[in-house]
């Protein structure tokens, strides 16, 4: 086995030429079989694996620097690099990350997670060099996918500006997440069918040669125009038009023909992109036909190319019905996503309402300001995001839709913990950005009645508002309480005992869970839910004040500038004298693992609920 | 005058053409004047009289849209859409915004005041229109110095799905606020001195009947290369690419060209972008010379071109000589602005260490990681941007930054009130969005001494670090405290009576006006310098919290999720029983108006904190 050699970076050097055409086909059975097992990003990394053995022959790390655009392509880079035997722990607890990180392997130049993220870093890595007066190549990988990304054209306008050295591998599978949109991938899609260059700019010199002679005052004429006729030679004009000199498309699934491209490219004085042309899945066909089910996978039977275990409907599921609903009975109801028709449960919609549907690509800032302005033409906007990549559109959210008070819905996916992806996409923070914003109002369901009530609620409210819910099976208990959703009003559960356990959404579970294992300690306390983290039900609060001697708020969101911080504000500014406790994600950034391992290690977990209010009561 | 006729929208069509003819002239001089007696926007305003002229001769306002891009260069707009009369209160609290308001006129579709939203506001528009079967034009007037944010790729890679009518007019001074930089400038540059083409696509075909007959399969070679030779006619190509048809350049001085264009471009079926050149400043020479000086400008003798008022040092100016000196002490100090240059006060670094100078034009997303890369290095990256702008970097301050724990310092300009600027500039939200991100401190000075020492410390601290000023002059009092910083340490200023007056920035001088107030009620009153909004002084705060019956926060930033309610949570925690209040921004965006009479109205000035104390107390 050639895999067997590598234990360190640039082992892979000394395989002998028979290894190295094993080499990739060890390694996508490597992947396959592990991440049967593990679940993780199967499609994207077997796309690149000839690309990354190929970016490790020539580049010599950690010396030169790889930056990897999301970085869920990097398993290849992270087994090339020592650490294949991490593997059976990819993505668990305390295990292997899922994107490159900088304290996993100083092979790991740049953490990752989002994306469009490589040109700036890989410019800041290129600047950097230069200022030390420093000798070592810069590689952003990115994806197609990546390129719909506006901060790939704030990097790229300033990537001219560069004198030296500074490769830009476009990893081109004309796919993002889900399937590309835009005028960008006609581009490319135009660059991908072009048969004429393959080589080097110097190449468009021999061209001229060629064209028939005809006249001197003709060819002086086309000589003049040399620069020009590049465009006719050279596909790749709109990076070559930013200053960034473009070679491709090229092969990416021939190492050789990568290695010789990429060793010249490494010779060019200045920002170079090459063009390569990469199968998302390779060599699974599964991942071949359903890249987009591949994408980020649960374990799965490698046979059958099915998951494991069939899950229950997930949040993603619920909405998606509620979306076709809603889009049926109201036709104002526009849907819009960012690269993540799958990921967000928009396909039915997509389906039945192709006109009121639009994936802006990879685009969330875009996606934001453009459903504001349907927004202020009656439109009712549903923009579905996950909460790490809201996080983007910040200041469209605040500028463009709180601002002018405008009625656009946000369905924030993927909100709380998400577990294996990890530090990058955990949603902790939606609730501390979206607070302070004037106008914007925060719900969250507590089981899937709740999450198809909201919506409705949202589609006909006027104004900002977000409904945020986690990833994963819709919790379906407690469809006995289902008050009407009103806005900014809790919904009391249970009232007894001198404790409140004042909740919001997936903690609400959490609080009836803690209460029955408080009950079995003869301890009573009452749960309600809150389903507004803005605004806060005043009223109930006020009330609940006057009951109960301690309160403890409970949210799947950061604690500082959270919903427990607001209520704590609001009691005392209702002089309330009793304690205000606040369960909920710590001042720390939080690592990938099972969602469940990671509440019970922050304490947040039914469990550790019930432990803080013994302790409180002792 | 031709002006006084204009009492409305469309009334400009009824002008004689002399009056018209006149008009540039008229619109000028009442620009300048009013301007030079109440400050605003003058250079950009100045530049674009006639493009907006052409633009209302051609459109029905408010039936068409016209969304401004940033919008400090709708004056002229305003003017024709019958607000001349409010322009003396331009500005002013209550008074004419600087910006479009959708709340102003129904002749501003949409509202802005940031950079690079007018594409995406410009497409939602469009999109709209088609699923209403509405009929109405829709154009997007955007600068260039906007063409480098990344929200506008975002948007043009989307507006080739548009089959329907939608003009971008790219208004090409060849600025942005401060010297437009970037591949996207030479681009744009190239285009400017093109010759070729100044018309429409079709007139390829003409061009290419003049290529001299050399035989017929050079010519039937040539008609086939027609759709390539568009690059040798037509200029804009970046944009064809996307599929946004492209025609200029043309003057845009030269109202009966623009007209003409743009009729023709309103009968093209998809987007289309006018390419118009224009001189920002035009008509007043000391704007013309000095465009960043008159961007955003203070009341000015119009004779003489300069301020009525000559300011004291800003916390600008005195950042800008801390740069100076840290560049100097310490050469692994880099600075980074987003086309900030001038206002950020980083014009003495760039002129001393030009090489240490990234200027990355508007593009707070690419400025953030790139400095996250750059400290990956061991460099020190001082990123400079004003508060507000911040918000669109909000992800990659995360992401980049944080999650990595990487040592970037965050020189953040106009946090808290902005006063003239208004809604869209208020940086009142930095505190509430840093907060909750693990591994962030955020300091925010009292005075120009701290802002420096501040400096020093953020300089020689290893993580993330933010530092928020005012906007305007520096405080030069209290030099009397200038206990050293230390990390997360709070200085006590004066320690007397019961109530501790717990403040942070720019509201140290307000707590001690306010004290000052309250001495003559015989109220003694302590006051706190907090120094930290984050980590807090929590050792302080367990003394004070045993000392004072009363503590007061005061902070110029929102009261949700800002420095008040991290106090408040804290205090909690150490089971503080006395009253904490919290006084900062009120949930509501807060309009333009001077600072001093914002400030009076939300009761946040000394007065206003010292009547809240007596209220209390009573």
């Amino acid at each position: 086995m050639a895999l067997e050699k590598i234990e360190k970076a640039n082992d892979i050097k000394n395989l002998t030429t028979e290894e190295l055409q094993a080499l990739p086909e060890e390694i996508r059975t490597f992947l396959i079989d592990t991440i049967s097992h593990t679940g993780g990003h199967l499609a994207s990394n077997l796309g690149v694996v000839e690309l990354t053995i190929a970016l490790h022959l020539v580049f010599d790390l950690p010396k030169d620097k790889i930056v990897w655009d999301v970085g869920h392509q990097s398993y290849t880079h992270k087994i090339l690099t020592g650490r294949k035997d991490a593997f059976p722990t990819l993505r668990a607890y305390e295990g292997l990350s899922g994107f490159p990180k900088r304290d996993e392997s100083e092979c790991d130049c740049f953490g990752v997670g989002h994306s469009s993220t490589s040109l700036s870093a890989g410019l800041g890595l290129a600047f950097a060099r230069e200022l030390k007066h420093e000798d070592y190549h810069v590689v952003s990988v990115i994806g197609d996918g990546s390129l719909t990304g506006g901060m790939v054209y704030e990097a790229l306008n300033n990537a001219a500006a560069l004198k030296s050295n500074y490769i830009i591998v476009l990893n081109d599978n004309n796919m993002s997440i889900s399937e590309n949109v835009g005028g960008m991938r006609d581009h490319l899609s135009k660059l991908r069918t072009s048969t004429g260059y393959r080589g080097f700019k110097e190449g468009v010199q021999s061209s001229l040669e060629k064209i028939p002679v005809v006249g001197d005052k003709m060819v002086s004429g086309l000589r003049k125009m040399k620069s020009s006729l590049k465009h006719l030679m050279i596909p790749g004009m709109m990076f070559e038009e930013l200053g960034v000199m473009y070679i491709g498309p090229i092969d990416g699934h021939n190492v050789e023909e990568m290695v010789r491209v990429l060793k010249r490219a490494a010779l060019y004085q200045g920002p170079v992109l090459v063009h390569v042309l990469t199968e998302k899945g390779r060599g699974f066909a599964p991942a071949v036909r359903h890249p987009s089910r591949f994408h980020g996978a649960d374990p799965f039977d490698k046979e059958k190319g099915l998951p494991l275990k069939s899950t229950n409907p997930s949040y993603t599921d619920i909405f998606s019905t509620v979306m076709r609903k809603m889009g049926d009975r109201d036709e104002k109801v526009v849907a819009i996503t960012a690269a993540m028709m799958d990921g967000t449960g928009l396909k039915r919609f997509h389906n039945m309402f192709p006109e009121r549907f639009f994936d802006v690509g990879i685009a969330e800032e875009h996606a934001v300001t453009f459903a504001a302005a349907l927004a202020t033409q009656g439109l009712k906007p549903v923009v579905a995001l996950y909460s790490s990549f809201l996080q983007r559109a910040y200041d469209q959210v605040l500028h463009d839709v709180c601002v002018q008070n405008l009625h656009v819905v946000f369905a924030i996916d993927r909100a709380g913990l998400v577990g294996k992806d990890g530090v990058t996409h955990q949603g902790v923070f939606d609730i501390s950005f979206l607070s302070p914003m004037p106008n914007m109002v925060i719900m969250a369901p507590k089981n899937k009645y709740e999450l198809s009530d909201m919506m409705k609620f949202a589609v006909d409210y006027n104004g900002p508002i977000a409904l945020r819910y986690p990833r994963g099976e819709a919790n379906i208990r407690y469809e006995e309480f289902r008050a009407p959703i009103l806005l900014g009003k809790a919904e009391p559960m249970i009232e007894e005992g001198e404790v409140l356990l004042f909740a919001i959404g997936s903690m609400v579970d959490t609080a009836m869970e803690a209460r029955n294992i408080l009950k079995d300690f003869g301890i009573e306390v009452a749960v309600c839910n809150a389903r507004f983290a803005k605004p806060l039900d005043t009223e109930y609060l006020k009330q609940a004040s006057k009951r109960y001697k301690t309160i403890v708020t409970l949210e799947e969101n950061a604690k500082i500038g959270g919903f427990g911080e607001h209520v704590l504000a609001c009691l005392h500014e209702m002089d309330y004298e009793g304690h205000c406790e606040i369960v909920g994600i710590p001042d720390t950034f939080i690592q990938h693992g099972a969602v469940d391992v990671l509440k019970e290690k922050l304490g947040i977990d039914a469990k550790g609920v019930a432990q803080r209010v013994m302790d409180i009561l002792n």
